[in-house]
């Protein structure tokens, strides 16, 4: 049986992007098969860019919630939050002795800041030992990895195989990288891929009003009039209803779209309805755990034992190796 | 109260060096005054350079059981390994959050060693914000350093000071430096300063009979026939006999190397003698606790036991104004 273990940014709320490309394919994903899933919240790395205390703490639950929402479970997965096993920061010092310094201003997340070095914190710089400890911790064999974090990964086995070959023994799994080639792509509200950082998200779990305000705001759509036929190539709007719709009212939503009569506004009022349809429960169970954000520790801090459990043998045995 | 903190180095076996230098005043220190002594091993830092476990591990239990040895009292003081209270990496990586990775790539720890950078881990760059942590977990309010390490308790304070202000309360205790400005200066057997990398040290632990070939050998004399009066400046052998021997003793050990027919020779063996009459109980002690490191095990998990409580602590007031 193998161990796969998949790490969750919590730098915001998901949204729809994050959701349709990421979240529910790999719930799907922790359901089927027999392999062992440990899949965390990464809230130590947030801090590297959020300050503010109630903000990362929020984010933190937001992203458990929408998780647990999509149906994820927390039986059959060990489901964490990184805080909550700071044990990997003990890893992460003994990896750093072994990793040269120079691999490290290597790294992308790095490379991509030196043009505004001053803005860079130490803790950005030495994030991928962070990294590499979060997997070598819990012996994981298989890491889902898009291609960004490849190189990371690659940093991972590295310092790993460092370590094994010093020792002269398989003290720590050398993981293997998942990369996920064909993640689905989500547009966003200008037809650019969904992202955050761009702004061109949709919150689905906004309450119906807001939601259907953020709809008719965001999504860019031409000017086309009314009773013209409409061009539905490269539409954002029309992508995203093909994602969240059936087949059916995908079909139909076009040839109403195509035949004219039948304006955008129209099409932005059908989008939020299959939203609507599609997340209802989805956007309850979230709403629940929000508001009951003890139950979201309570199957936290049993993920956290869990996890707690095979950190404390790879520490006990690296520890032992190296003299503590 | 303040409550005072220090870090000792784990490299190596404590030579006369270190033990006259360092070691003895800083017992003397905790033995006196009403302040409350932290003394911690700094086992984690020797990963910088130590890479095999049996070695760190024994330079750990040689160090304690020198400190023990030469009078350290260990109810009266919190006297710990530092990797006996991994915590402290915890609070290692909030600090790097906070903290300018080029302010970093200032330290000298870093750039004296910027001709080969190759030869660098990433421990050794990270170095001064576990330092940090070393400092900051324990709330102490001062920390004796040698000038060498003045720039890294600037930082230390660099990056409690930037927290503070940043959470607007003091959330860390800022520490003052106490600069040791007039330290014993031991000449090692070349009339350099002692020290273990220029390998000019003498291990008083040694056994009897290699003490005394130690001392035949590796102090290095003149040339002057046995008869004739020899020349005491800057003798190596004079200076550590001062260190070790009564003003009697000293006086008496001149006025015979003064007047002639008395040879280095001769006052090897005085040293020797010296050594082992100032040095007796302490390398008995030592002995002992190399040979029973059970002892030595229970005492610095009493100290450790005792540290936690001030580490958890911070650690919580910490974690909950970050998001944790």
């Amino acid at each position: 049986m193998a161990r796969i273990l998949t790490g969750i940014q919590s730098t915001g709320t998901p949204h729809l992007g994050n959701i349709l490309g990421a979240i529910m394919p790999a719930i799907e994903m922790s359901n089927e098969g027999d392999n062992e899933s440990f899949l965390f919240i990464a809230d130590m790395h947030s801090l590297t860019q959020i300050k503010d205390g109630n903000e990362l703490r929020e984010n933190t639950y937001s992203v458990a919630a929408t998780w647990l929402a999509f149906g994820l479970d927390a039986d059959k997965t060990v489901f964490y939050r990184q805080s909550d096993v700071p044990e990997v920061t003990e890893l992460t010092w003994y990896l750093s002795c072994f990793f040269p310094y120079q691999r490290l201003t290597l790294a992308h997340s790095f490379k991509d800041k030196s043009d505004r070095l001053s803005d860079v914190n130490s803790g950005l710089f030495t994030y991928p030992m962070l990294m590499a400890a979060d997997i070598l911790l819990y012996d994981a064999n298989y890491v889902p990895v898009g291609k960004d974090q490849l190189q990371h990964l690659e940093m991972t086995r590295d310092v790993a195989s460092r370590i094994n070959h010093h020792y002269n023994e398989e003290l720590l799994i050398v993981p293997e990288a998942k990369v996920q080639e064909h993640t689905k792509l989500v547009p966003g509200t200008d037809g650019e891929k969904m992202s955050k950082s761009r702004d061109n998200f949709i919150d689905v779990f906004l309450a119906d009003k807001a939601l259907k305000k953020a709809i008719n705001k965001k999504i860019i759509t031409d000017a086309t009039p009314l009773e013209e036929p409409k061009n539905t190539d490269d539409s954002a709007l029309v992508g995203l209803y093909k994602l969240v719709a059936s087949e059916e009212q995908y079909e139909e939503l076009l040839s109403k779209l195509h035949a004219g009569g039948y304006g955008w506004g129209h099409a932005k009022g059908d989008l939020h309805q299959a939203l609507i349809s599609k997340f209802g429960e989805a956007r309850e169970k979230y709403h629940h755990y929000m508001n009951n954000k003890k139950e979201l520790d309570d199957v936290l801090a049993m993920g956290a034992e869990k996890a707690r459990v095979v950190a404390k043998e790879t520490l006990l045995r690296v520890r032992s190796k190296m003299g503590y």
